[in-house]
C-alpha cells in the first residue's frame, strides 16, 4: 500500500485533499518536471515504526540544506512536517515503512517547485539486521578535497541525480556482494550509496567525516547519540581505507534498514559484534523524535 | 506548443494513440518512476529543422549505448525511430524546435521501462550562434581515467542524473560567464554541462578524446564531417586545459543551440572565427539525415 502526498512548496496547500492512493489514482508528475528530465531536486527517506516518522528534525534540517546547495526555494517546514505526519499515519501500524520526500525544480519554465510524498509499507522482515552485508569498495572518482574545491558538484546534497548510487549497486552485485563502500581517488572511506559507514576501534566508534563530500548521516546521528549514552566514545574522522581492515566491527546504517552489520569487505570475512547491533536496532527503533 | 509521446520500450506501441498536448492534458508520469525519484535513465536531445528531426541515426545509436551502459533493456530501435518522426512533424515547420527521448528504468518494482518524447518548438532566435558565449572552466573532480578505472560512475553514458550539470551552469551564470568547459583534476579538457568542446588550431579541428570518460558528440560528429569536406584536419585529442589559451578559435556545439562560438574563456577574450562559424552552422542546419 503506498500513499502520495503532491505538496506544492512552499505555498500551502490542503494536505487532506492531496492524499490519495496509488491503486486507483492516475499519474500526478509531469514529464517535463525537472526532477524526471534533470534529475534536478533533494530528496529525503525516513524510517516509519509504528505509524511513527523517526528522526524527522534530522531529515527535515538535512532537506532544507540539500535545497539550498541546490538553491532551491526554501522549503516550507512547517508544511513538510504536517505532510510527513499524514503520510506516516497512513501506514499500517503493524509493519515498519518508509516514507520519501521529494522537492523538485518544478517543471521547466514555471520556476515553481514540485514536491511530493511516498509513503511505502515494508515487506521486508529486514533479517540483514542480524545476519549482515557483504560489501565492496568502489573508487567514488572524487578525491578528497573535492567539496572544499568543487561545490558545484554538489558534494553533501542529496539530490535526485542517483544514476550512479544504483549502478554502483549493480557492480556490488555482479561481484556477489550486497553492498558498496565508495572511497575517495586519494584513498580514503566515504559512504555507501544509501547509507553512512560506522566503524568499531575498540571503545571508539568512527564515522567518516563529512567535509570529504559525503552526506551528514540521519541514522548515524542516532547511533553516535546510543553510543555515548552506553559510554562509547565517538568521533568523525578522516578515515583511510586500510581502517576497514583493522576495524572490530563495521555497520552500513540508514533510515529504513537500519544498522546492517559488514559480515565480509572486498571477500575479506569481518566478525559482526551482534550484541552491539542488536542494542543499536533496539535504540534505533525506539525513536520518538 | 509541446506534444509528449509516453512509448512504452521494448514493446510496440500505438504511438498516434498516445500522442497529446500539454495544453489540455493530465500529468503522465508515476512519481515512483525511477527515472523521477533516481535521475535512473538515459536521454538525447535532437534539433528540429523544418520539422525534420537532425542526426537521428547518431542519437538513436547513443540512447542504444546509454542504455546498455545503465543496463536497462535495449531500447527498441524502429519504434524510437517512428516515435521521433511522429513527435518532429507535430512541430511547426516556420521554427527551430527540439525533441527530448527519455528511457528510465520504470516505477520501483515493476522492471518496465518508461519511454516518453517531449518535442517543443523554439522561442529563441539563437543569436549567440553568431554572438557567442563566455565560458568559465570547472573542474569535474575525475581524472581523465576515470572510464578505465570506475565504470560504475558511468562515464559516456548520458543519463538523467543532470543536478551537477545544472548546478555547474548557475556557477557559470554567477561568475559572469553564460556556459562552463568541464575540466579533469589532472588538467584535461572535457566537455560542457549539455554540448561538446571543439578547438581550431590553424587548419586542424581538434575535440576531446571521449575515452577520458565525456560522451561521444553527435554535433560534433557532423562538425567533424563538415569540416573533412572543407579539406580541414580532424582530431580526437587528449587536450592539456592550456590548449584553450592557444586556440585560434573554440565553439561548444549541440544539438538545438549548434555551434556557439567562444568569446572569453575565465576572462580572457578569444577571438571568434565568424566565417567558419557561419558555414558550420548552415552545414549543421542543411542536415537531412
Amino acid at each position: 500500500m503506498i500513499d502520495v502526498l503532491p505538496a506544492r512548496a512552499p505555498e500551502s496547500v490542503d494536505l487532506d485533499a492531496t492524499i490519495h492512493r496509488f491503486d486507483s489514482a492516475a499519474p500526478t508528475l509531469d514529464v517535463r518536471d525537472l526532477g524526471a528530465s534533470r534529475g534536478d531536486g533533494v530528496f529525503e527517506t525516513l524510517g516509519v515504526v509504528g505509524g511513527h516518522p523517526q528522526a524527522v528534525d534530522a531529515h527535515v534540517a538535512r532537506l532544507v540544506n540539500s535545497a539550498a546547495l541546490l538553491e532551491l526555494p526554501e522549503p516550507n517546514v512547517a508544511q513538510w512536517r504536517r505532510a510527513i505526519e499524514v503520510a506516516a499515519a497512513s501506514l499500517p501500524t503493524d509493519r515498519q515503512g518508509g516514507i520519501k520526500v521529494v522537492l523538485t525544480r518544478g517543471v521547466e519554465g514555471t520556476n515553481t517547485p514540485t514536491g511530493w510524498i511516498v509513503a511505502t509499507a515494508s515487506s521486508s522482515d529486514f533479517a540483514e539486521r542480524e545476519t549482515g552485508v557483504r560489501v565492496v569498495t568502489l573508487d567514488r572518482g572524487y578525491a578528497s578535497d573535492v567539496a572544499a574545491r568543487a561545490p558545484w558538484l554538489l558534494p553533501g546534497a542529496k539530490t535526485l541525480s542517483y544514476a550512479v548510487n544504483m549502478a554502483a549497486l549493480r557492480e556490488a552485485h555482479r561481484r556477489g556482494a550486497d553492498d558498496v563502500i565508495f572511497v575517495s581517488s586519494d584513498g580514503f572511506v566515504m559512504e555507501a550509496p544509501t547509507a553512512t559507514v560506522i566503524l568499531r576501534f575498540g571503545d571508539s566508534i568512527v564515522t567518516p567525516r563529512t567535509d570529504i563530500g559525503i552526506l551528514p548521516g540521519t541514522s548515524q546521528l542516532s547511533v553516535f547519540a546510543f553510543a555515548q549514552a552506553r559510554g562509547l566514545r565517538t568521533q568523525e574522522a578522516l578515515v583511510p581505507v586500510a581502517d576497514l581492515g583493522s576495524a572490530d566491527a563495521a555497520w552500513l546504517v540508514s533510515s529504513v534498514r537500519l544498522a546492517a552489520p559488514i559480515t565480509a569487505i572486498d571477500d575479506v570475512p569481518k566478525p559482526i559484534d551482534l550484541q552491539l547491533t542488536r542494542e543499536m536496532n533496539a535504540a534505533l527503533l525506539a525513536r520518538e523524535d
